[in-house]
């Protein structure tokens, strides 16, 4: 460790508001998959969890991932940083070769500390996809904090905390002992996230109607944007893991691109060879598809492996999402087979295609590196989903005990919808509109009555 | 100063990018909770800013802001830097060894000037919420440029132009004689913004029909987008307002962060409490709130300061905001509630809450630090308030007069709405599409009639 | 070359996330644009691009444009760095000191390659908007993937490939031989994709309908977030173009800023003049037009001459998007009338207005250096123009021969709606809305009908 460096600097400050941005994006993605009388309530899902575990980040969540190890690389010391105490003092003065402040490597303390934060915050969001249109909002409150201490916090100590000899600090099991390679988090985010998306959604249960009645996307647009400020802010999460501004970010920016361009059109040609045409959900479901799978493997595949990498992913992801269909779990919108096939798949590629020659220099099964790799990754993404499943399991039940049993919406007011019954509000109103006058606010059946009415009543006289 | 430093340029340059895509961002935040029929002049309103603003800038409004004080620290000289002149000619070589282009600390002036113009633009075009739907769109442009020529540009001075001996530039009252701390803004622009808005709603009138009509957000899937856009972009103005890549930009990132999270809470639970509902509304409204109040204390306050900060903010603005209603004032999308109310309690806060260990290097009044900073942030609060709140309330006037006594529509276009009556467009259209036909376009109403005559006119063959 | 430099990496990689994120703000600027029946596709064929062409960019895109030059300054080895082989390979040490990955001057080698793959993205998705509504998505893809082989890759190698003795690299003629400036793409990126629209938009044929029928946008909060987003991403284009956190990046930043701003002003004042009325339409409009015209000028003009060029341009391409009526070409959005006309605005005054105060360096005709740049300006305008006019043509010929004549839809699909028709989905479904119920899903007309008829029946019991 050289010391400060502000490129460095520069480039985390830059992924920190990237990664932040994601979470609004998310909202956004499925916010426009569900239908128009539920796009709040999933909107909150996500805005919430930024609320609650941004908090909770700042009070205990960093020192019980970051904090130095209590042993067996299970968990940091949720006291050492408790409201970062530690962490800020220093001298701030602008002229660098004075700079006194704490550092973590070449970056500010802090900066790190921000960094990480926007990490905790998607990752508890990316499960509400699983339970959208029924779960009573603050059910999923309580879920949301119970789930980040619980689940979040120690998996990612497991995954992200290296041992760090100079500054006497031990990390995680996986990270260190395992050492299998997650560079961005296709364990510690996706499948963790992907296999508590399923828990949640199997002990919430169906929405009514489901498989039978169609629950089409109310709002396509709405899809796509947030589709695309995943892919831009996804360059601060993968790019930015390389916490700083050098070779590694810039290899994995590369793969970063190419991964997602492949998996798009790995979705879009199996949906043309299945259903005989390629939908716009389907590009913006292989974008993150192909974004989740490089997420894991970008500084250990080369671009070449990467556009491999993402085909695979984005036809597997195209198949994995009509599972729930066969099983018949409510993962409405498709967190498991998305995120945690796609970071399964991303997971454990590396152990097939880890290129020598990039960053991690690793050798893959494929690269004459044998199983060695391979072998771990498996360990790795199986550990996480095996104690994430369980727990999240636990933690849902604990919930829906606490709420006496009633952790999603009566019938009535889920057939009312939820953004009325849960926030009192509904989300759009053209009404005022000339050119779509009545068409909310006085709704139409009833206006178009009171017309034919009038003309009949106009023939009576 | 030592001079070019290319991290420091890195993150000015990425800010300015991020707080320039603010005012789009305001755009839509304020245009999703005005009606249907306004969305687009309510856009206009930020857009033509930006546009006015931005010329404005190079011209003359840099030199008034940072220009050398022509007395007393109220004004820089206008003709100093007119059209930029002497700020950037030098040698732009890419070998910074031998860089000479002008700088200003360890950036490129120009990265200064640039970064300063979307502070500009985007406080000009905070106001225009408080005039949703009714004000002239002639009469804006032209108050939106006599107030950033006679209000914005000096008080910018006094609060953002630092001295600098080296230089032998002196700068503003505020920022030097008085020391408040108001690190990226909280009085320059949110109570500047805020109580001009307050100003201009009263000259303007209120909205025909209000208090007594609902006045629904048309869509809050925009308002939560423009929310989402805001907070991305305001990493840049309060982390870029560090002018450098270094430790004090991202201590007030992570402040940023957890500042915003603890008023979402605070304005939900507010919620929560008097209304039994927690909205999306008053999340996109909590998010705003937090953002303004921790603008000026980010760097004053620790981040468990900046969680008590920010709840606080969360809570006051959630309970200003009623009140409008009280004192009949149509402020319609709470300009001042959110922008003057949350910028006085960050600002004023700072006194009670500046921790030494922080880069301000302030004690406040908890802190041991007595009432000395806190007197110096009310002094500076009340100053921009006073001078803004009169020569608003004199622009706006003189405004009236220029158009005839007519700063408003009239009640016939009021009533069809200012997009069409001022802009010649409707802002949604979904009549080409099959499942929605004849929603606009074939206004309904006819349609329906049509149909029912035919029906009618068959029974009668 | 002083070897890496961190600040320098941090924008770089910033940059190619900005241009990035371009691309689906083009898609919504667009998408806005056309009737509701459309906007998937149109949003499709600027996702599908980025699918196709980073691919296409990694496999041999890149070794096409960037690689040594086979002769002529026309064209880059295509095997040279086939799958980015030898760009890659190196020491990957986050101790800077021993960094030994292979540099592109003073960043990695794949943060340049990245950057440049997110320009030949755009470029391409940047002629759908002429065939918006019509033509076959397959067609689209294949044209696409055609066009960025024979047309974007080689001419970028004339434009942006510049020798580079050290390294033994020899580039392309336009930047090298014929010295035309063009910093960040109005040749290659706006005059190529505009000719293009043309040509393209002329082999489809015009829109059933058109120019009779009025095709109105029919979201135009859509249209404005299109533009936010690429003002936003611009300032990657433009002033991550210096290739480094520099004094030339922050002089192209203002510039950036304030010509769009003028060139907003200059297009709005045009409207109001010939129409009576300021359009968002055309506020939008006019940030793009602003924005391709300062593209190649952004380091030759000083600011005030970016006020002029930008007012310039607003004008000029206010003026242009009417000559489709007169000439009968069916350019839908405008791609012609905004990017190649502004692109040639941009271009051109270059020669007149130069400053040699810039980082460029150069007089133009009104700074004394008479005709010299001027002509340059003028070659490799109409180089460009006449390259990309020709072989356009020639492509779409043949794609449409590939299709057997039928490079677009069917009068009915056409009729019914692209979306349907080529992606089986509509964009918008707000009928699960109680206050909207009834206004998809279940037809409205109908649903009178059926009051009417009730209303009918009841009459006659």
């Amino acid at each position: 460790m050289e010391g400060f460096d502000s490129g460095d600097t520069a480039w985390m400050l830059a992924s920190t508001a990237l990664v932040l941005f994601m979470t609004p994006g998310l909202a956004f993605f499925y916010g426009g998959m569900v239908r128009s009388k539920s796009v709040l309530n999933m909107m909150m899902m996500s805005l919430s969890s930024m609320g609650l575990v941004g908090v909770l980040w700042v009070l205990y969540g960093y020192s019980i991932a970051f904090g130095n190890d209590v042993g067996g690389g299970l968990l940091g010391n949720p006291f050492e940083a408790w409201g970062l105490k530690g962490l800020f003092v220093g001298s701030y003065s602008a002229d660098v070769a004075e700079s006194s402040y704490v550092l973590s490597g070449s970056i500010p303390a802090l900066a790190f500390v921000g960094f990480q934060a926007t990490f905790a915050i998607i990752t508890v969001a990316l499960i509400s996809g699983a339970v959208a249109d029924r779960m009573k909002f603050g059910a999923w409150m309580l879920f949301a904090g119970l789930w980040a201490t619980i689940v979040y916090f120690p998996v990612a100590h497991w995954v992200f905390a290296f041992d760090n000899e100079d500054a006497g600090v031990t990390g995680g099991w996986i990270a260190n002992q395992l050492a299998a390679i997650d560079f961005a988090g296709g364990t510690a985010v996706h499948i963790n996230a992907g296999i508590a998306a399923l828990a949640l959604a199997i002990v919430v249960g169906k929405r009514k109607g489901w498989p039978r009645e169609p629950m089409r996307p109310h709002n396509l647009t709405l899809v796509m944007l947030g589709a695309g400020i995943l892919w831009f802010g996804w360059f601060g999460f993968n790019a930015g893991s390389a916490l700083g501004a050098n070779g590694t970010a810039a290899f994995t920016m590369v793969n970063t691109i190419v991964a997602t361009c492949a998996a798009m059109l790995g979705w879009l040609v199996t949906e043309r060879i299945r259903d005989g045409k390629a939908t716009s959900l389907g590009a913006a479901s292989g974008i993150v598809a192909g974004l989740v799978a490089i997420t894991p493997s970008c500084s250990s595949v080369s671009p070449m492996g990467a556009i491999l990498l993402g085909a695979i992913a984005g036809v597997l992801c195209a198949l994995a999402v009509g599972l729930k269909f066969r099983f018949g779990y409510d993962d409405s919108l498709d967190v498991v087979g998305v995120h945690l096939v796609g970071g399964l798949v991303g997971t454990i590629l590396v152990g097939f295609l880890a290129d020598p020659g990039s960053p991690a220099a690793v050798a893959g099964l494929f690269y004459g590196g044998g199983v060695d790799q391979l072998w771990r990754q498996v360990v790795g993404a199986v550990a996480v989903l095996l104690y994430s499943g369980i727990l999240t399991f636990v933690i849902a039940l604990i919930v829906k005990a606490i709420f006496g049993g009633k952790i999603r919406l009566s019938d009535e007011d889920e057939a009312t919808g939820i953004d009325e019954s849960e926030h009192a509000e509904t989300s759009y109103d053209f009404s005022s509109h000339r050119g779509l006058a009545g068409v909310a606010g006085t709704p139409r059946p009833d206006a178009a009555t009171a017309g034919a009415q009038s003309v009949v009543a106009g023939k009576e006289g």
